[in-house]
């Protein structure tokens, strides 16, 4: 399996990325003779994050961009040498030259699963050696990428399907990459986009942004602009000036708000309209470089009531401090009674959008006042001191009820034969004390084949179709699951020979 | 200034990892005709991260990195191009083809310097088109840097000089390049290597680790290995079967323990034995796969005494869940009582490493007991509401006091003469009422000229080097700002002159 013609899987694909006692271990092998030992691992969660109770699988697409590239090149397997013991059978280091992931057979959730804990998020099957090797890239490439699709769904659930959710948080992210992963995988779990170029580059992100307080304090108001005139958006009639027409709309906004004309930042003004002049179909003020409702408001009235008499349409305004939703209330309030005052009917539905450190909580606040919202992921793994794993390769299923709706997942013993729609069985809920029946209506795989002995089985969805399967799974999840505090944890259960195997093995039997 | 022979500069300089919004300014700014003005940023944080009254400057390397590097390549204008207003200016385009950062100087503070709030980590000057399509990866590659050197810090100073500290948190960190910024830079603020293998081949971070559960429960007991024989290590004498020899020591070891000879699982000590076959001088048992007390602490004695015959020294045991170090001090008992029990004297000193979500308070509890110490750093961002910013251009200086240790860091205009040690001025603390007088012993400038008209002034310090420099910057920080919790904070001022400047400006008046 070659490397394919992907610019970031080269950048991505350093297969290296790993920990040390991986490579320690595989030498470990590699003496036991064990190297080409048939192998599987499972990437799974103990809890949910941030204390809900369910979770969306994502990071496959990176995991397959990653096996696809895997290929220790010299200059790898030299490092490698230099860090392991100089009497080390050089045999191994020949071994490692040759490796690729053509033996390799991952089955795993689809991008936007609903996932449970316990439930394997990827199947890892392969020689001992690479499969090793893989466990620290892989691990890394899913739980970062379900933690921030999880997150992400869960702001979706708060604001509704109708808002528009922006991730901004480039500048805070864990350096170039981290931030790369943290704006595809909150437009995967629900986002409308990202302000990150590159993610609108390489992963087809949808893009959004418009300006930053520097490049309004970087305005004094005694600039000349090259050219001031603006043609109307029909193109029909002549150019006019945009600044001497802001200014005249800038009297009349005044005089109805009671402010001095002289109290609006004279740089402020000429930085929005720099930027209308540049922007004429998408002006967005950010009102609160200097005050809201003295100057930033007042200038992206200005503006976008000269735009309007030129038949553009300012899009929004956006607010990065203070407090958001009493802002943002007030701002409403002003565009409708400006509206009204000058027949600009459009005005009185532009959109707000708030931004700065905006969390669940304080979007609760915001969610039924605001049409879109920019925020920074919240990051926080949620960990469990247990470390307890189930035995053995497993098959998953997910239970649904005859309305469609996930009832629990179902985890057997690879031979097992699936659980069949309409029929009922035993199984044994994880954390419960007995058993319970189950008649399911229908029956899912959970668990896709995608590589098999190295080639990609199917194509992999878009990220778009991943983003629209996540909503489609969680709008079948019941309420009581979907809660965000306190929800009613989903339940997940072993099949009769799975649970009496765990038994066997907790009593000290062997498998 | 070409990107040079780097492969991680190709890697990192992505010019497109930017928010929109600098590219939607870009052009605001280009149609203004204010392309090429010369322009200045700061970066700073505005409060110290953990609770803390200090922090360590990192990330410059990146930075610098990135500056090099920094060009658009045809693809990366066609894209921007896709998502801007299809009639811009068709010439906005050949500029931004033509750009790189031979316009562009950088001053900042060394990497490892102590850092505090409101001091510029970094200024950057040059046109002002490009500053701001800088601005985010910048903030990107300095912030989360410097962030994981402070914690780093913090950590070992809890830690003392002596311990081992090692970073393992690649697995649970946010994707591949989060995972190496974190690696790279806990070594720069103290930590001792890394687990990370690409941080090691990369950024020369010195690496460390041994084996995971996983090798461990691969091994059933049952398995033949190709070559149980070990040469002693002198390579005098006859080859040994390891693998009897430590079945021999586990007889003797588990009577003295008073446990039964069949308790020790014997999966684990297949896999000891394989782990010590391919590493006899680095032999380490990772103890708390089944049970510490009954199966990994004997097992790895009968391995570790096997290899004592030959000449070997087990290097240490490792402990990964449950009450480290309750747990540890037991192993410490049993290490004293089996070393006099079979004159093997190294025994009793043998390090214990613990790992396992190790965070400042649970490192607090085991520094007095431990050898070494691997974990992930934690990752938090202080954020602080306040927004306003000091204007213009500035110098900054550390004072010391007689015995080298700061007094305090002063801001002034970047024209003003630098205070002279020995002599007294006056100065405004921030956040404090008044003035105060203070008379420095010796004045440090705290910003260096690394980049100017984008050549590379002077050759960036070693890794390594940046990492003694942070621990001497440190050590000579007074203890009441070192303290990790409700430190005295260090107090930062702005000379006279600044201080009228904001005065003046937050009366309303114009710079």
């Amino acid at each position: 399996m070659a490397a394919e013609q992907d610019p970031e899987a080269l950048a991505a694909a350093r297969p290296l990325l790993t920990d040390l006692y991986q490579a320690t271990m595989a030498l470990g092998y590699w003496n036991a003779g064990r190297a080409r030992e048939q192998a599987e691992f499972e990437l799974f969660f103990r809890g949910c994050p941030f204390g809900g109770a369910f979770a969306l699988a994502a990071g496959l697409r990176d995991c397959v961009r990653f096996l696809r590239a895997f290929r220790l090149q010299d200059a790898d397997v030299q490092f490698l040498a230099s860090v392991l013991p100089p009497d080390t059978d050089p045999a191994f280091f020949e071994h490692l030259r040759a490796l690729d992931c053509s033996d390799v057979t991952v089955r795993a959730l689809p991008e936007g699963s609903l996932a449970f804990p316990g439930v394997p998020l990827l199947q890892v099957c392969g020689p001992l050696l690479v499969v090793q090797l893989l466990e620290t890239p892989l691990l890394c490439l899913v739980s970062y990428a379900s933690l921030i699709a999880t997150n992400a769904s869960r702001l979706r659930l708060i604001a509704g399907p109708k808002k528009r959710l922006l991730e901004m948080g480039l500048r805070r992210a864990q350096g170039p990459d981290g931030g790369l992963t943290a704006s595809t995988y909150s437009y995967l779990g629900g986002f409308d986009g990202s302000s990150n170029v590159l993610a609108g580059q390489l992963r087809g992100v949808p893009l959004a942004g418009t300006l930053a307080h520097s490049f309004i304090t970087s305005f004094l108001g005694t600039e000349v602009p090259p050219d001031p005139m603006l043609a109307p958006a029909a193109s029909q009639g002549p150019r006019v000036d945009l600044a001497a027409c802001a200014e005249a709309w800038l009297d009349r906004v005044c005089a109805h708000l009671g402010l001095g004309v002289q109290e609006p930042h004279r740089g402020e003004r000429a930085a929005f309209v720099a930027y209308a002049l540049a922007f004429p179909r998408a002006f967005q003020g950010l009102l609160d470089t200097y005050s809201v409702q003295r100057s930033g408001l007042p200038n992206f009235l200005a503006v976008a009531l000269a735009l309007g008499e030129l038949g553009y349409r300012a899009v929004g305004v956006r607010l990065d401090s203070g407090d958001l939703l009493q802002q943002a209330q007030e701002i409403r309030r002003v565009f409708r009674s400006i509206s009204a005052q000058f027949q600009m009917p459009w005005l009185e539905s532009v959109s707000i959008t708030v931004s700065n450190n905006i969390d669940e909580e304080e979007l609760t606040r915001l969610a039924q006042e605001l049409v879109s919202v920019g925020g920074q992921p919240r990051m926080k793994l949620t960990e469990d001191p247990e470390k307890q794993t189930l035995p053995g390769s497993k098959a998953a299923f997910r239970l649904l009820g005859a309305d469609g709706s996930p009832l629990l997942d179902l985890l057997q013993l690879a031979e097992e034969a699936p659980p069949r729609a309409g029929q009922e069985l035993r199984v044994w809920p994880r954390g419960a004390q007995g058993a319970c029946r189950v008649r399911p209506a229908h029956v899912e795989p959970l668990l896709r084949l995608w590589v098999q002995q190295g080639q990609l089985c199917e194509p992999l969805p878009s990220l778009a179709e991943s983003r629209a399967f996540a909503q489609l799974s969680l709008s079948r999840l019941s309420p009581e699951h979907k809660q965000l505090q306190q929800p009613a944890p989903y339940r997940v259960a072993l099949s009769d020979k799975l649970q009496a195997l765990v038994a066997r093995l907790r009593a000290g039997g062997s498998s």
